[in-house]
């Protein structure tokens, strides 16, 4: 029961669990490495000195691997950085910017590297900086998405095709189907977000995680491509800004109307009409809070379900 | 070697030819027929009296069935229907409209029904309205996109899950691997426009061709949201519709842009810049033109192979 990505992170099943921000902390990321899953704490919502506190919490609970995610977009980035060499993390996930930056430092440092590409163009240049693994995720998925809108189903083939490293598909994957349609397409593993953001263990909002397992087909929306381009759940937020964009709002509208610190109103606080609601597309598909313990394990079940499906079809 | 979408329309392989404006005449749909799948005359490009000839056309040509494809947009709907039945055409496709409008009729004459739907509501309506199937296609997707923007890997597993009738998966498929990627989501069959629209035998024009084999990621966007939403392939035009929806165009302004006969100008005639090229976001996988049987046998080809690659898999 093995390939290159359970290999390459010591993992018993070759699902990752999607950094997120205010979603995973160490208790979602540690519930996920537990289960034999890889889990991953977000540190996109987490000053410096809060994430030093969830690594050292997920390392007292938790023998089994685990990673932190590091969009490279906020000014702290180095300071992140650094803390991650001092706290002797072992596996880190770079997305939301250039590879290029932050990959040699932490290769020497000794650690596994994986990069979140959108497109081909940059998955050549993760693997040319000496990631070990990208994660392709497609236009479906929640958070920061790419400007070419190509889909999970689009982008993964052509990602397997252009490099050598494995890849990890995102987007629209919360189930056994989707993960072994996956694997059909050339992925070595899946990362799941929005089905861990209702997890129990997740810091979501109690309010955020009902709304997203009441979410239905149409609920979320590719929002402000004009700044960063990100998936929203409807709510009087992302209608005041769908309505700004149908006008043709500016990136400085736009700004504006964002405000700070909404996706943390939102998804940590619980206003579901003015905070940010940051979901994949997927979360149409989901109808249940479950430990993260349970998640993993019906998706693995299903997929080798799925998998004796396929191979019994009569072709 | 067959199951419920082989079955119902009495063919080889369960992969069917999108009908297309432009594109798919009597000569690409009996390509396709002859090689074992199923082809189709898509009408929207056509007066009755040459889809009439069409029709004709390819019943000297193939003993093999084929199909109509009818978008339920224009005036001439009636004169079209009236004339399916008059041709004892066997098996139609409806698209982009109410499957209630005509399903009845076509049915009372004896007729297999698919209706092509990008969302559940409609998958569960059209069975309620008595098709024999569904094609459940994906934002990707060239042509008349849904409104919901749901991508074939989230809509498929939801529309199998919704309805009892096989489901044809559209969308992103242009391969034997994303052929098995729809069927590890559920579907039957699968349905393939991009890689039939640069067939030897396709209609389009040949610079349109040489376009979509040239495309790269993010070539295309789903444009005239506010119109009907259609993905189209980025040059002059493409960019003044963009140009005009980022300032907040209304639908007067796209349809006075779109003007008159702006898909034939392009597609048929190989106006290259100021033309609408409609094509789906697979393209950017396209690389060759073959003829239509190639196509066909490549990617069921390629689908045993990776049904193979995945039943060996070490899990």
């Amino acid at each position: 029961m093995s390939n290159r990505i359970t290999s390459l992170f010591n993992i018993q099943y070759p699902i990752i669990q999607a950094g997120m921000v205010w979603c995973s902390g160490w208790r979602l990321a540690a519930a996920v490495s537990s289960a034999g899953g890889l889990g991953i704490i977000g540190a996109g919502s987490m000053y410096p000195e809060v994430l030093r506190e969830h690594i050292r919490k997920i390392k007292s609970s938790t023998t089994k691997p685990f990673a932190v995610n590091v969009p490279l977009l906020y000014a702290d980035t180095e300071k992140v950085m650094q803390l991650l060499a001092e706290e002797e993390v072992k596996i880190v996930f770079t997305s939301a910017g250039n590879p290029a930056l932050w990959t040699g430092f932490l290769k020497e440092k000794g650690m596994t590297v994986v990069h979140v590409v959108s497109n081909t163009k940059f998955a050549v240049k993760a693997e040319s900086c000496g990631v070990d693994a990208v994660v392709a995720e497609g236009f479906e998925a929640g958070g920061h998405n790419g400007r070419e809108e190509t889909t999970t189903l689009c982008l993964v083939p052509m990602v397997v095709d252009a490099v050598n490293i494995p890849v990890i598909a995102a987007g629209g994957i919360a189930s056994g189907r989707s993960m072994l349609a996956a694997f059909a397409l050339g992925a070595e593993g899946v990362q799941v977000g929005s089905a861990f953001a209702v997890a129990e263990e997740s810091s979501a909002h109690p309010a955020f995680k009902e709304r997203i397992i009441n979410a239905v087909e149409g609920d979320t929306k590719l929002r402000m491509k004009k700044l960063v381009p990100v998936r929203l759940l409807k709510n009087s937020f992302e209608e005041a800004i769908a309505m700004a964009e149908a006008e043709g709002a500016n990136r400085t509208t736009l700004s504006a109307l964002l405000g700070h610190a909404r996706a943390k109103l939102g998804m940590f606080e619980g206003n579901m009409e003015e905070g940010e609601l940051e979901i994949g597309q997927v979360s149409a598909l989901l109808k249940e809070i479950k430990p993260a313990a349970v998640i993993l394990e019906e998706i693995w079940q299903e997929f080798l379900q799925e998998k004796n499906r396929l191979k019994q079809l009569n072709f």
